[in-house]
């Protein structure tokens, strides 16, 4: 098997993440029936935690499919034929975006953003300039192929005076590095379960503004699907008892159960234990004599993408770890896979497997003829002079 | 908790089910990246056991999401404005079908098929004759609002002769009954994991023809949408390493487990299985003076929906089976809600938990007014005659 909760890899990809034992033990319960008052208070109490997650007191949707669901749940409903929408050219995701604006007959306009840096609020300003009737306008937060953050907070102030409606993808920062959806002025909000959060993979997670409610009921008219009906689910979300489809009950539970664990560490203490595992590993790269890819203040909290120097390659430092190790991190994607090493960081994970990283990381590296060492050091000294009660995860992972 | 392995309620509505202990355990598992080898051999496994199970040898789609997201894949992917669509009229979920049908600007004609009975082909040959531009045929085939099956053999005939796309639910007959994708030229078969084939819900899947997947590539054109792609299914379904969206990976073992007790027990035997296990109920429905609501030779053996008589309510029976027995069964749907009774009788159980439903039946109508016994011994008996060999449930399901 190899994969019983603490008998296998370190899995430190930027998502899926490991579960912690209450999460798994939340998961692996008998199924009970989606129309049980059990079922229904599951998903009732995961829906509220879920809001105060998103920093919302409007609407959130829990829904049986991936985070991609999720983004086209929000494109679907707000974009239509001949609508533009600023899109931040971040990177994969971004392009993602795009496409599923085009596939709903939308006109992506591409707002470059500097790669190591996200995007600058003013390069959007003159992008409304040219395009003064656009509709949306749609950011990832944290750039899985990247780890760059954007300024969510920023540009939603300028999207709420510009009256776009805002679309965020935070599949890979809720849980793990602020969000506000209210306070931020956002329409819709996109995360997943599978990322700081700590749950298993297969739901989308949405936070719905009532505006975005308000224009996605007006809109009824136009042709639309039934799986993306973001009126019918937020229906779904608010009244579990009805009928709507089966939901993905035991990921249901597991989800509870995480958001439980989030709520209870409390937000601001979970994002400084994120914050500082991953200022934990951003040193200790740079101690290895390695370049951390986003340029200083851009960095998410929840990966690191490391940028790797010929002759050195990314995929096999990643086959070394794994095989030495046990430890598994991620290449980068697209032509210049290979210059990016992407080290995911974020759920209920604490110190040590931050640790067992960076040695894995070491060990690699020499492995390969790279001889740098202290990276180990260096993070354990920088955590050693953190708060240790922040530094503490909230549940175990056994490694 | 309560709803632990062995103890809690019996659940015996029409899906989800229950997991037997070997799905349980494949479920039970730490969390492994979507792109591992472990995961993609989980996939790999799991499609072409898939394929055995819907009797293709064409592709399949597993997929995160509820059928519902699989059924609108099917129609969204076949469907465009101004095509007509023939639908057999046969409940509810058949109503989802034309809805969908509408939203993706198509028009649905509704071919009435008789409650009991399920429709006939003739009357599906007088429809083509008025509407001999008809580009698909949708059909239910057991629709779990009345327990009827729809003969979907014959209807493939009509559909192949007349040049029509046919699309079938098998939602809640895939693994309890036979379903045979090729033989019958079903384009799209679409079911779910948490019916007959024992697995949790939140996964869609579908059978897909060659036929079927080179009109979706030729409609290309057309607005689509990103998620319910049915060639990008295909794809990540065929190069499970190919990244795509993320899995949802848990569930993915949870079935490939389920397939492999589904294939190792022998589809014809695990067909008897359930065959037998639908009479006994049905014997035991008619020994207490209740009509079973299919006519004769139209059952579904995966549920039955029994005719509940005034004073007497479907819902009040629920209740007490639930209170006084610990048996989950379910109510009728719409405004007859309080007629029909439904029971499940599918996946990996065996006599011990159809005669378990059958008491509690006898025992909630006594308690309710209606004296009536006999449905325990008369199922009995009549299981007793069958090869326990074929009766033997294929795994454990504690209760």
């Amino acid at each position: 098997m190899g994969s019983r909760m603490g008998d296998g890899e370190l899995l430190m990809t930027p998502g899926p993440v490991m579960l912690s034992k209450r999460v798994m033990r939340a998961l692996c319960r008998q199924v009970c029936s989606h129309l049980s008052s059990e079922f229904a208070e599951a998903l009732s109490e995961a829906r509220d935690l879920l809001k105060e997650v998103f920093r919302t007191g409007q609407d959130v949707v829990i829904a049986p499919g991936s985070s991609s669901l999720g983004l086209e749940m929000a494109i679907s409903n707000s974009v239509g034929p001949g609508d533009e929408v600023l899109v931040v050219s971040s990177g994969y995701y971004a392009d993602r975006i795009a496409e599923m604006v085009v596939r709903h007959g939308g006109l992506p306009v591409m707002v470059e953003a500097p790669a190591r840096r996200g995007v600058e609020v003013g390069r959007l300003k003159e992008a409304l300039e040219s395009h003064p009737d656009a509709r949306a306008l749609c950011v990832v937060h944290v750039e899985s192929s990247t780890g760059v953050a954007n300024p969510v907070g920023d540009i939603g102030r300028l999207a709420r005076r510009e009256g776009l409606l805002y679309i965020v993808d935070a599949v890979s920062s809720l849980g793990g590095m602020e969000v506000r959806a209210d306070d931020w002025g956002i329409d819709y909000c996109v995360a997943g379960p599978q990322k700081a959060l700590g749950a298993p993979p297969g739901l989308a997670l949405l936070s719905v503004s009532g505006r975005a409610l308000d224009m996605a009921r007006s809109r009824r008219e136009r042709p639309s699907t039934f799986y993306m009906d973001i009126t019918g689910w937020v229906r779904a979300t608010r009244e579990p008892l009805k009928r709507y489809v089966t939901h993905s009950v035991l990921l249901v539970f597991a989800l509870r159960e995480a958001l439980r664990i989030a709520v209870e560490e409390g937000l601001e203490k979970r994002f400084r234990r994120h914050h500082a595992l991953a200022e934990a590993v951003r040193r200790g790269v740079r101690e290895l004599g390695l370049e951390v890819f986003p340029e200083e203040g851009h960095e998410a909290d929840t990966l690191t993408a490391v940028r790797v120097p010929e002759p050195l390659s990314s995929t096999r430092i990643a086959d070394v770890m794994l095989a030495e190790s046990g430890v598994r991190v991620a290449r980068g994607w697209g032509p210049h896979a290979d210059r990016i090493l992407r080290i995911g960081h974020m759920g209920n994970i604490g110190p040590e497997h931050v640790l067992k990283a960076l040695s894995a990381l070491e060990l690699a590296l020499s492995r390969l003829g790279h001889e740098a060492r202290g990276a180990v050091e260096e993070a354990s000294s920088f955590l050693s002079s953190q708060d240790p009660d922040v530094l503490r995860p909230p549940d175990e992972i056994p490694i």
